[in-house]
């Protein structure tokens, strides 16, 4: 299940605002409209983000390779940033943006009609790459799987959020196809419902058994021995193994450690800061109460009270069993096991 | 805030079903529609429906009272046996209707006319006794709070729940009037967002300070230090102090557990299965999955999946710091301290 790519000229992604009850696949060539798309969430997931951005990059090239190679070059910088712009804390969008902007910029790709097969290379490979660091990060974790196992995940690191396959789905798909005959629970992640929205759909179009629960359930589903190990996906992830994930993990977390359930953090070694030592120096953003108050624009709460609505929480490395990369299985001590992967150009 | 009472010979009840929204208030003379009204959820809450039932024989008393006494005895047991049956696992609903058949069945009571006014005192004399009872609870509980406390609920166990104030609201009420300046974090509840449409409204519409969150960030509320202690209600504590009570009460009290917050319950001593040993032994119900699948009519997960839907949990003796009842806090341990409790006619 692709997300997002490239098809008889046109970026196309699947629009998942709409999911899962409307499937609509929408058609871009315009890279203002694929920043809106950026914008309003019809893609969202950082990896998935970054491979957008390469195409809408390589669209605006398009767009601007009949000009004079000054005026290419001034209409280039004006659409990176824009599209850079639309949603400033995604890494992976300026990561993607900045790597495209490398090749215009190098005498070679100064000539407008030969920088655009090079963009739309580079675009190719940045999605090839990603889904290659998914299928890795898949069979490293599958690994950990016992046959017959039954996984709790939470908020969606599936296809959706990459190119394709996903990071924490990534290894529930491994674990599949290797026939360990797994069940998957899936958490609904209030506010946004990705759990419900995303995870559910993904695995069931692809014949996985999934159970969804509400958020309050996991706890009540461990005590009754039904789940196995817990995976999950990151936002951030810092040098002492401290994670950020979706609002929820940390408390999966604390569950698993009161029922001795394995818990597993899934993310290509682009998602650690290496210059970053605890999780006590991230920032966590606080999103917009309404996510709360309405869903699908229906008031659910009343007027006059107050909402806390943090998108992210920090899950400690004490309570991360191991954390699975492209590069292999990293376990604790963190302190000393994270530093020694090998730092790619991101 | 009453969501039952009677006035100008009329039964009143908050419809529960269109709060926070909008507030309307049900008019009843007709036995069989507040039968529908207990059924379609207008009124919820066991207590709630308790004093709802009472009043409910008391209306049909008021129609049959013309007839020949025979006949008035055939048609009460009928009109009693039909608003037992609307919702045949809400305890307090099958005593209510007991208490008053007691009534006409006796050798006074078998006069209609005398009856009708019989029938009338002891639906109010139920009314107010719930009331006393979480006057009680809250006076009791009140004590338990500090002075700028932040307290944490989970469901609605307030006003709407009972015939005024609450059991766990109780305690949130009487520690507020007495001035502690105190807090509440309400947990939304899912899936029938009970604290988010009820708690919340109900604790702002009497000016308490409440703060609206999902499920899965009560963790992360206790890791930051932002919650004191949590109070929730119960729907059945068995002898050992086990207490079933909504979804995702479990999570929280081992949460509690891990952050060494204070987890307490407030709920009358009738709500005491003292016939039962231990928490192993109560069912738990499994309700309709479009609880999940649907929020307010509209879709928000997949068909072909599959769903589970516990209504309850059990939370175990061990997570439990106190019990707060009308007859005062009892502590751990409780297999000791349950069975001195006064046993009441229920």
């Amino acid at each position: 299940m692709k997300p997002v790519y490239f098809e008889n000229g046109a970026l196309k992604l699947i629009d998942q605002t709409l999911l899962p009850t409307e499937e609509v696949i929408r058609s871009y060539t315009d890279y203002r409209e694929v920043a809106e798309a950026i914008k309003t969430m019809v893609v969202r997931g950082a990896p998935a983000i970054g491979v957008t951005a390469a195409y809408a990059v390589y669209l605006a090239a398009e767009e601007f390779k009949t000009l004079p190679t000054d005026a290419f070059m001034l209409h280039m910088k004006d659409a990176c940033e824009h599209i850079k712009s639309v949603r400033p804390t995604a890494v992976n969008l300026a990561w993607a943006v900045e790597r495209m902007v490398v090749l215009f910029k190098n005498p070679v790709g100064r000539n407008p009609k030969t920088a655009v097969a090079a963009l739309k290379a580079e675009a190719d490979a940045i999605c090839e790459e990603d889904i290659a660091m998914c299928r890795a990060i898949g069979e490293h974790g599958q690994k950990l799987i016992n046959r017959g196992d039954t996984i709790l995940t939470h908020c969606n690191a599936g296809a959706l959020a990459t190119a394709d396959y996903g990071t924490a789905l990534g290894v529930i798909r491994a674990a599949y196809d290797a026939g360990k005959n797994i069940k998957v629970y899936a958490d609904e992640t209030r506010p946004l419902l990705q759990g419900a929205r995303l995870t559910a759909y993904e695995l069931a179009k692809d014949g996985i058994p999934v159970t969804l629960i509400t958020d309050n359930m996991a706890g009540w589903m461990m005590k009754q021995g039904k789940i196995k190990c817990i995976v999950v996906g990151a936002d951030r992830i810092t040098r002492n193994g401290d994670v950020a994930n979706k609002i929820g993990t940390y408390a999966l977390s604390v569950l698993a450690q009161a029922h001795r359930i394995p818990f597993y953090v899934a993310a290509p070694t682009s998602t650690i800061d290496f210059g970053m030592l605890s999780g006590d120096d991230i920032v966590i953003e606080q999103r917009d109460p309404d996510e709360i108050k309405y869903i699908k624009g229906q008031q659910i709460a009343p007027d006059g009270i107050n909402f806390e609505n943090p998108a992210f929480d920090v899950t400690p490395h004490q309570n991360v069993t191991a954390i699975i990369t492209e590069q292999g299985v990293v376990s604790p001590p963190y302190y000393r096991t994270i530093p020694r992967l090998t730092i790619k150009d991101r």
